[in-house]
C-alpha cells in the first residue's frame, strides 16, 4: 500500500467539511491512505494571533458562500451558514483523538460534520455529539468518558505539539515529505506531490 | 464577444503573480475577456484589520513555498521570496490606473511583476517601475507624471470605493454577475461560473 498523507484537522475548520466529505472517493482514487491527526488549530491560530473571520463579517460571508459554491460542484448537501464558532471546539476534538486511537475517526469526523453542515447542530455539542457516535456505533457515554479523561487530553495536547512543531498553522494541513499543503483547495496537490512529487496541472 | 469578468487586482498582492503571468492563456482558451481595474486592497484590508502575513513569519514562509510550487505546475519562473510587502504601493497601482486608461495595464502587470517574482526587483521603485514601462514603451517621465496627479489619484481612490461597495477584501478577486472569486485558485472556478453558472468540478 502507498504510504499515507497525514490529515491534520480539526473538528471546527470550516473547509474542512468539504474534505471530510469527499475524503473516501479521494481515497478510492488515488489508492493512497490519509492518516487522521486531529490537533487543536484553534490554540495555534491563537498563538499566532491568526484571526481570519472573527470581527471579519465580509470575509466570513464570502467563505459560506465560497463553501457552498463547492460543495455543490462537489455533489455534497450544505445548508450555510453553519453554526460558528463551536462552543465546544475541545470536546468535538478529544472525542477525535478517541477515535483516532480506536480507528473510527473518519467515521466520526463525517456524522459530525453532516449534522453540522447540513442539520445546522453544532458539532461538540449536543444532540450532535452522541447521536453521531451512536449512528457510528459507539457508546456515548463511554466515549465521552474517555474523551474528558486526562490521558486523553495529554495526547490532544502532543498531537498539537507535534502540529506546531510541523509549523502547521491552519486546518486542514495535508503533509506528505515534509511538503505541507493548507486548505481543502491544496487536497489536490497533495495527492498530486505524492504521487509525482511535483504539482500538475 | 463574451461579457468581461472583472479582474480586480493590486500590484503588491502575492499570490496575483501566479494570476498576471497566466491570465494571457486562460484568455485564449475560454474565450472570455478580463477587465483590469486596479484599486488598493491594501487600504480595505488596514480597514478590515486583515494581516495575514505581517508577523506571521511560518505562515508568510508557507505562502512563498505554496507559490513556488503551483508556479513550477504552471511553468512560469520564480525566485522567491520577492521583495515584501512594497515601499511604493500606492505608486505602483497608481501607474495601474493610468495603463488601464490607455489600455496597457495588463502590459504593465507582466512587465513589473516579472521584475519583480523573478529578478527581485520591487515593483513600485526604481529600477522597475521606469524599465518596467520603457519595455512597453511608454515613457516613464510622462506616466510618472500622471501616476502623482491628483486626477489619477481620484481615480484610485474611486476605483478602491467600488472595490469597498462590492465587498472585495483582497486580491486578486474575479466578479462575474456578482459573484466574487477571490485568489488565484479561484480563477478556474470564476471561468466556470462565467460559462455556466456553476462550478464544474
Amino acid at each position: 500500500m502507498a504510504d499515507p498523507i497525514d490529515l491534520w484537522f480539526s473538528v471546527g475548520s470550516t473547509y474542512t467539511y468539504l474534505t471530510v466529505m469527499r475524503l473516501a472517493e479521494v481515497e478510492r482514487v488515488s489508492g493512497i491512505p490519509f492518516r487522521w491527526r486531529p490537533f487543536s488549530v484553534r490554540a495555534i491560530m491563537k498563538e499566532m494571533n491568526n484571526i481570519p473571520f472573527g470581527n471579519k463579517p465580509i470575509k466570513a460571508a464570502y467563505m459560506w458562500r465560497d463553501i457552498e459554491r463547492r460543495a455543490e460542484m462537489y455533489g455534497v448537501p450544505i445548508k450555510v451558514p453553519a453554526p460558528y464558532p463551536l462552543t465546544e471546539f475541545d470536546l468535538a476534538n478529544r472525542v477525535a483523538i478517541v477515535g483516532a486511537g480506536e480507528g473510527w475517526c473518519s467515521d466520526y469526523a463525517r456524522a459530525t460534520y453532516r449534522r453540522w453542515f447540513q442539520l445546522g447542530q453544532e458539532a461538540g455539542s449536543e444532540p450532535n455529539i452522541s447521536d453521531s457516535l451512536r449512528e457510528i456505533k459507539q457508546e456515548p457515554g463511554r466515549v465521552l468518558g474517555l474523551a474528558n479523561s486526562g490521558a486523553i487530553n495529554e495526547r490532544y495536547e502532543a498531537a498539537t505539539d507535534e502540529a506546531r512543531k510541523l509549523q502547521i498553522f491552519g486546518a486542514p494541513t495535508f503533509v506528505i515529505r515534509g511538503e505541507r499543503f493548507w486548505g481543502d483547495d491544496r487536497l489536490e496537490d497533495a495527492v498530486s506531490w505524492h504521487k509525482h512529487g511535483r504539482l500538475l496541472s
